[in-house]
């Protein structure tokens, strides 16, 4: 090999390599968003959000940092979307108006992203190219796949991506549920088919990583809704659901007609959901069956199911309204009976127990997770994520959606059917993993990822700063002490303190007065300078206010001393600093 | 029967009444404090606290609120305890400096009770007094019979009270463990004994009305625990459990004694509550099995238990200050292994989930709640409940500690074992439930009853308000424009604005340049007054404030105006109004 030739090959070598890197849905549960670049070409999965915790007060949602992508936005050939779920779409109208590539989706996903930017972006048209399982279509240097898997929603799609370098499999949110309402099995020949082409690297959902054994089939609600109408036959029945979850509120609908009750949809999102879902065939009901919730007075309690929102304790849902017997529609009594047909997901554990304590205390029967079989997962437990591995046999391995200890478990899982753990991947936001032809891939570097605010209407980057000054007053509220000097910082007025949030206990006047007192002192020690020194007086009074209420043991409030300087010429005081 | 009978009838009748009344423990799980009073005396049951939720920012604690115990000092002759843990006794040192009565319990419990109060009221001295189950005392017109019970502390006893107007019996938290770790089992035959005697009122334990079956007993973790100690026979191995469970802690210390580990104790309540345990003989540890954790270098990890706090991620323990890399005395990595001996109670999932995620990052292998028999709950369960409302047979019925869907499911548990529902009451706080020799008992009436919230060192009940604020500011922060004004409402200098936790949008110079002009013009509109109207002033700047702000789509931020107004007197401008 001459010198020259050796040159050329580390060239090809550095020029022909394939990124796969997270943006989000590595280390949490939510805002997935996953790129795979090519020579140039991007393409991303999905777009989810997440919703904060009590950590991050006031804030709406929170999305995937995609400064990566904004950077590299001519780069970019499409956003493959898997499913119709707020963590794989929720993202979008932050995303598409910063991005505007074209979308890929089956049919119910991208008429749910419709209904979803039509709120948020009424004016807003994205290039939308609808999609069937069993597609393959080119985009770019890759080949993308897309196979039918079975999840909690309708018409979600797996991706076989083939790639020059590889093929990629990305599962998506899947479960092999053998007897799906739907009768749209999760695809395996699809995979095995692929497996058999060989595959280099699969992605794969570790949500139920921790799970020994199968999920349950969704079909079993059928026959715990069969119990329970039979159970509570003669009172009214009150579903509460997630409204995405088609597959359920068909077997409501189907269990309903068996039972001679009328339908009626309660919530802005649940009538929406139901509406697509019917007009594209994936809601099967008589539109003899539905009436409007304005008609039950019509109905005796035994001729009626009343479907609704706020399974998650979600504060303005139907449920919630009626536990507080708040809901124009319904009042709840004892010849009610609500079912909750939805697992409690992590986080909302306060806001749905107290819904249910409050039904209770209307007089009705509450029927909810500790006591049948009226909830299962829409995720693969650890049997099935064997299987997936064994149907793929991948070269290498990526674990993806999922908190850090689901990804471990998984990857765990991998070492069980025999993958070599130097082929598996602990990756986290912003991890790139980069394949060569003639090496074996390697995690290095990063790229910007992280977690976008997104607070009210103002869509934008909080800074962690703003979130840290949150916690902190609300903790111990906030102590103001506001002083107004002249140039030279002479007291123009007695300070005046204004508080919020703050618990100062019996003595508070005593307490008033000393505040009142050192900060008038602090002004004063440093007045009569040539020039007023509004920082110095700030820090001072906040290091003497929080003596006073340290000593005093009665308060830990933030203290924000506030400064205006009256400037020399008395006809123009508005002169200042702006911060 | 003449007039003048009929009277003294009545009067009989209103004089010998006997009242139950929950002041704590109803519609909540946590605070139980019970109160029974007959003709001029009243005796206590427990006096417990609870930890607040994300709803109350910055609060440590809650306790009942003791206005009616207070308001009636005199006649309460004594507060008996149930037993040592925290919901039961952590309100004491906020009730005995103002109800400073006689204190009940068993050896253990007044031990926990005197660890406590020597933290909290180092000089005060109780008048406790030691008894036994088995014990009989008279208490006033109350004869009270303790009766062992087995949970998941040692040393339980739940309490039948003889009064004149028949027999009460208040089970306290108790399971029907018939294998628990020291022997001790529940005393089915008191309760017979006493059911045979007749019962007026059973007050029983809810917090498990809603498990099925019988709640396994706590010596299946002696076996999980041999499993787990022989699967990971290689490695160090760390123990996360309640500081209490002492009967935990002895089946640690029994499987460390046959795998030849020694046990180190870390974290002051774990050191504390175990070295009480020891020397009151509840807890059977050899000495030389017991090193200190300073010492542990001396020894190799498969020669080792360590036994820490943190099971709850309570911030400061010593498992969670391990999984951040931040122990001092222990580095955890890839040949340790942690067990969370303990279940999540509801509000701290976040806390816990957030551990375990650290640990796996640490590389070390987690056991928790998912993966085995690593937890058994210490209150009965449906079955055990059902055969404690069978041995006591009582003719009225309460039940006790719990939110109101344990209440309600623990009240149809008693209508299954044959309990007519109208001799079921279902209370809240506060309620009184009155009996008479010759009525049917009636809940008619209310004490005052709510929660006194513990602020830091400020021991005293917070105001709604204040927590309201808290909130609100938590939500958004706070903006603070503060203007001084002379006594004819002229601006002295120009209006300044502070901010805490705002989010404002990428134009916020423009929008602060608004904020400063309208809070200008708003003074300026109100100057020239006979007088200056701080409050006019106020109420003007927080109007138009939050108008930009709102108009422009920018912040829900609270807005606090402040006003300083300088005296008429130039040499006396600090006279002023105190709030």
């Amino acid at each position: 090999m001459t010198r020259n030739q050796s040159h050329r090959r580390r060239n090809d070598f550095d020029r022909e390599k394939l990124c796969f890197i997270p943006l989000g849905g590595l280390g949490e549960i939510g805002k997935n968003m996953y790129v795979i670049e090519y020579d140039g070409q991007i393409i991303v999965i999905d777009s989810g959000l997440k919703f904060p915790d009590s950590e991050l007060p006031g804030i709406d949602y929170i999305v995937p940092d995609i400064s990566y992508l904004e950077q590299n936005r001519d780069k970019i050939l499409a956003i493959i979307i898997t499913h119709g779920h707020e963590d794989h779409v929720g993202g979008l109208p932050y995303v598409l108006p910063r991005l505007n590539v074209p979308l890929y989706g089956t049919q119910l996903t991208l008429g749910l992203i419709r209904n979803k930017l039509q709120d948020d972006l009424p004016t807003f048209r994205p290039d939308m190219r609808e999609i069937r399982a069993g597609d393959v279509i080119k985009i770019g240097s890759f080949t993308v796949r897309f196979i039918a898997v079975a999840h909690s929603i309708p018409d979600c799609v797996a991706l076989s991506i083939e790639t020059p370098l590889g093929r990629i499999v990305h599962t998506g949110d899947f479960k092999l549920d053998s007897t799906p309402v739907d009768g749209r099995v999760t695809d395996y020949g699809a995979f095995a088919e692929e497996g058999d082409k060989g595959i280099m690297l699969l992605c794969s959902d570790s949500t139920n990583a921790e799970r020994k054994g199968f999920t349950p089939s969704e079909r079993i609600i059928s026959s715990t809704l069969d119990t329970l109408f039979r159970t509570y036959r003669t009172k009214r029945i009150i579903i509460s659901s997630f409204a995405s979850n088609v597959h359920r509120i068909q077997q409501v609908a189907d269990v309903a007609s068996r039972f001679n009750r009328k339908i009626a949809f309660l919530g802005r999102s649940m009538i929406r959901n139901a509406e697509l879902a019917r007009e594209t065939g994936y809601l099967k009901i008589d539109s003899k069956m539905i009436i409007q919730v304005e008609e039950i007075w019509k109905y005796s309690d035994n001729q009626l199911v009343i479907v609704t929102t706020g399974s998650q304790g979600e504060p303005f849902s139907g449920l919630v309204t009626m536990s507080r017997g708040e809901n124009k529609a319904i009042d709840l009594g004892e010849h009610d009976v609500v079912f909750l047909l939805a697992s409690v997901i992590p986080g909302n554990e306060k806001l749905v127990n107290n819904t249910i304590n409050r039904l209770f205390a209307q007089g009705c029967e509450v029927v909810y997770e500790k006591d049948r079989n009226i909830h299962v997962s829409g995720h693969a437990s650890s049997e099935e994520l064997k299987i997936m591995l064994n149907l793929t046999r991948p070269q290498y391995f990526v674990p993806v959606h999922g908190e850090y200890k689901h990804l471990v478990r998984h990857s765990q899982l991998a070492q069980e059917v025999g993958i070599n753990p130097h082929n598996i991947f602990l990756m986290v936001n912003g991890d790139i993993l980069t394949f060569t032809r003639n090496n074996p891939p390697k995690k290095h570097g990063h790229v910007q990822a992280g977690a976008v605010i997104v607070d009210g209407n103002a869509a934008g980057s909080i800074k962690s700063e703003v979130l840290k000054e949150r916690r902190e007053i609300s903790e111990d509220g906030v102590i103001a002490v506001a002083v107004a000097v002249d140039d030279r910082g002479n007291l123009l007025a007695p300070p005046a303190i204004e508080t919020q949030g703050v618990f100062i206990s019996e003595d508070s006047r005593d307490i008033f007065k000393e505040l009142y007192a050192v900060s008038e002192q602090a002004v004063q020690e440093l007045s009569g300078l040539k020039r007023a020194n509004p920082d110095a007086i700030r820090s001072t009074i906040k290091t003497r206010v929080r003596d006073v209420l340290r000593k005093r043991n009665s308060s830990f409030a933030v203290v924000m001393p506030i400064v205006s300087v009256k400037a020399r010429d008395n006809n123009n005081i508005f002169e200042k600093e702006f911060f």
